[in-house]
């Protein structure tokens, strides 16, 4: 494979499955036999005999020619008509095919190699872990659950290049996430280079080009298997802290090459990054940072980028595509969710239930100004400022996304570093995800309910609600539009010092005390 | 006049002004022959001798029979062609005329009666007293600058009815003003019928008809004498504090009548406001709080107001209309400055530049949020929030006015009742003032300076910028646009704890630490 890129020819793959088909019908489904050695001679499995649903499965394939074109498994679920496939992807001296199964119970897979040859073996797929539920979906339109339903509530975190620091860094972000203050990160998977990133990466993603002679000449057929066992790992070790990776697969902030590829190098990346990372449950594609700064690349281009993911990624994991000023075509069929970056100086979260409105989709707020004290002002906002930008978010049926910028830390800024949080939002962040987890699960969306239409309110059912008055500071409320009937459970929030103050059961028409303060929040539920 | 609408027909006016112009060449202006005392038997005048210059000269005529239509006096300034007009209002069983001289030296002037009877004297205008500079007039399109070329920078604000409050609370009032935070104050003539404003005024502005059954049956032919004279000392109070008077002609809240009243009565009472306060320098006309929400009052009769107080007021105060939702169109001619109360939730301020954009006007944001903490979110933000817009409308080259809206004092609230302030803008906006004082006096306008066009920043000469930070907390900036070889005045500016820090004279491009605080300003100034 050196030397030369591999044509993709979807007619290709299609026929190659046809022929395992073939071959579990004829060898094993048919006859219904266990489990077989892999054949053949020199080429070998090495691979788990079990696995949990959700979990990643693991082929490791050695011993095969080295003009191999390209390796495809074929599972099958045994006693159900489900049929899936995986392409395998080579790193180093070694193929790998990774699957992630949605079932539970007995799977087949069987090999086809180029030569007619096929390999095949069998493995168990458990209960999941705790904490496994599957890939994030879209649900209810406008929000997410995993595979498995479990809702899942993205509050985010930035850290663009965390995994191009040093060792101690990386250990040290681990550390700051594994807090539980976000379930979400994004980070790219190409290296940065960029105010306050200007030192080179200590690992790059493609290899050298065999005797190339130029600074960053590299085989763009060759990926670095160091710098991808290091987003493998980061990605696994996510997993288990409950982190969605959304992960960044083009950037504008580059001096190596890598947001200028040649388009086969792109679809051979974009394919790889398919096989490499479609199987880990909890990843997400994010097409670009900032899209429109990547000059080269024209809508066709991420069109196309789009296309082949979605043919390679066999999960269908989430996509979106990130602007620095213009929105990318949102309503585009591929685009599971809006990932925005504010447009207006001022205002972006406020907005978000317009872009639900426009978009008919999730809105999850990637980039509205971080916490910090950078002189460039997409990065200097006050905690307090980016929590109430969360909220005005959340209570508009949306999601935000932090990052945090603060110098004066040995030029280790967690938006793209990672290391320590300097900041005051992150508890308070925890705080609102731990609020959002304790919703009835069908998803907020903005109302106007009470008083007049300026209320910032949500509410997921007609007995959900969730009032939010941001920087108001109301000393008390008049609730007169609930059921006179009914009766409610009323609870007034601190939702900077993350105290619920429960004020009991009231009777449909009440009037409440507030704490005359900024960003105080009122959850009433109906009580049943 | 009791009983029947003054008719007011221009041509009428213009008729008498030149009979009382030939009276002038007959009598004395040929003959140039002194003050003669007031001819005829039972009129008499009473008047002083001299006036400052922009002050207000008051002849009050006493004598005049019952059915009297109407009073005019002409006014030449002697050895100059210069000719003015006033019309006077009756006052009770007196009539007064008012008259602003723009003139200094010596003034005829010549009142003729309705038998033809003539009434002249002579008065002398001194030099105008300290701080008398007198009405406020658009400068270089934006701004505002007194007659005399003083600029003026409105720090406004709010106390709507505070006139119709018991006298310790007006005394409190006057108190809390001389105390040199706003320059401007908006109140309206008619009281208020609203949430927090429930009693009964003490004084009503119309004499109740006589015979009349109904309760609130007005005779709109009479004015009640003690309710304008409170007004009057208002006007004239607060002028000597240097505060100009947003008089409120309309508005909606309203349970005596005083917002639907006949077009007639209409018509009469504008000419009357006319008469009786376009002689004080220190008077706007506000045709309206929120026209919109008066809703028997079309466009036809916001124009007609318009053009009857352009006919009557021979200053041409300034003149602005006041929205709830919609705006007016502030292209009209008439309207001199756009006052405007926040469409959006979030922005206002921040959309200063942009009604100067389309308006071509000054731009002053009577009401955007009041600092408080009443339920109602048009009255309940914080203090530092109501600073930041003030700023933001200041470094966007246009205004914003106060009000405050606190309970828990006695049902007493500033924005409406005037009293005590309970709040913590109004030492941070007096400091504004101070900065904009400091201004070299062409007004502010924002353009985008150093960095991208992110920074609120403003300058009204390229030799002196303000930046004004908001809630972006930047440690530090760096300089590179400004003249290399120039040398700067640059002062840090707390604009909450209302510190100036001075860092000396810099040169041209310069590294410059900050707070790392939100709500930081820096002033950079040229030494010449």
């Amino acid at each position: 494979m050196t030397g030369g890129f591999r044509q993709e020819d979807p007619f290709f793959m299609i026929s190659r499955r046809r022929h395992a088909f073939q071959f579990f019908e004829k060898s094993f489904v048919a006859q219904a036999s266990g489990g077989a050695a892999a054949s053949g001679a020199s080429p070998r499995i090495e691979a788990p005999d079990s696995v949990p649903q959700w979990g990643m499965f693991e082929m490791k394939i050695t011993g095969l020619p080295a003009e191999t074109r390209g390796v495809e498994a074929t599972f099958l679920v045994k006693g159900a008509d489900i049929s899936e496939w995986a392409e395998g992807f080579r790193d180093g001296d070694q193929w790998r095919v990774r699957f992630m199964p949605r079932y539970r119970g007995k799977y087949h897979y069987v090999i086809e190699l180029d030569g007619g040859e096929m390999l095949h073996d069998t493995f168990e797929v458990t209960d999941p872990e705790p904490g496994m539920h599957g890939p994030v979906r879209v649900a209810n339109q406008y929000h997410f659950a995993h595979a498995d339903g479990t809702p899942f509530y993205p509050v985010g975190t930035t850290c663009y290049a965390w995994l191009n620091q040093p060792e101690p860094i990386r250990r040290q972000t681990i550390e700051t996430l594994s807090k539980g203050y976000f379930n979400k990160i994004r980070f790219c998977v190409f290296p940065k280079h960029y105010v306050f990133n200007e030192k080179e990466p200590d690992l790059y993603p493609f290899l050298p080009k065999d005797g190339g002679e130029r600074e960053y000449d590299w085989d763009y057929t060759r990926p670095n298997p160091a710098y991808f066992a290091r987003i493998d790992e980061a990605v696994e070790t996510l997993g288990k802290l409950g982190i969605e990776c959304d992960l960044i697969l083009f950037h504008p902030y580059d001096k190596w090459g890598f947001s200028n590829m040649p388009p086969e190098a792109n679809d051979f990346y974009l394919t790889y990054m398919a096989a490499r990372y479609g199987a880990y449950a909890n990843v997400w594609w994010s097409f670009a940072n900032e899209y429109d700064i990547l000059k080269d690349k024209t809508v066709d281009d991420w069109e196309h980028y789009a296309w082949l993911i979605q043919e390679k990624d066999p999960y269908d994991h989430l996509r979106s595509i990130h602007n620095c000023v213009p929105f990318y075509d949102h309503t585009k069929p591929w685009i599971t969710h809006c990932s925005i970056q504010r447009q207006d100086f001022y205002v972006c979260a406020e907005l978000t239930d317009q872009y639900r409105a426009k978009y008919g989709k999730p809105v999850v707020l990637d980039e509205i100004q971080y916490e910090g004290d950078i002189p460039y002002m997409w990065g200097n906002i006050a905690g307090p400022e980016l929590v109430r930008r969360f909220w005005e978010a959340t209570v508009r049926g949306g999601y935000a996304t932090h990052g945090e910028t603060y110098v004066g830390y040995d030029d280790v800024l967690w938006w793209s570093h990672g290391g320590k949080l300097r900041g005051d939002s992150a508890p308070r962040l925890k705080f609102l995800k731990d609020i959002l987890y304790q919703t009835p699960g069908r998803g907020l969306r903005h109302t106007t309910q009470e008083w007049d239409d300026d209320v910032a309110c949500a509410e997921d059912d007609p007995d959900y609600l969730l009032f939010y008055f941001g920087r108001n500071q109301p000393k008390y409320r008049d609730f007169n539009s609930l059921d006179p009937e009914a009766s409610y459970h009323v609870e007034v929030i601190d939702t900077w010092n993350m105290t619920v103050d429960d004020r009991g059961v009231l009777k449909g028409r009440f009037h409440l005390d507030l704490p005359g303060k900024e960003f105080t929040a009122i959850r009433v539920v109906k009580v049943k």
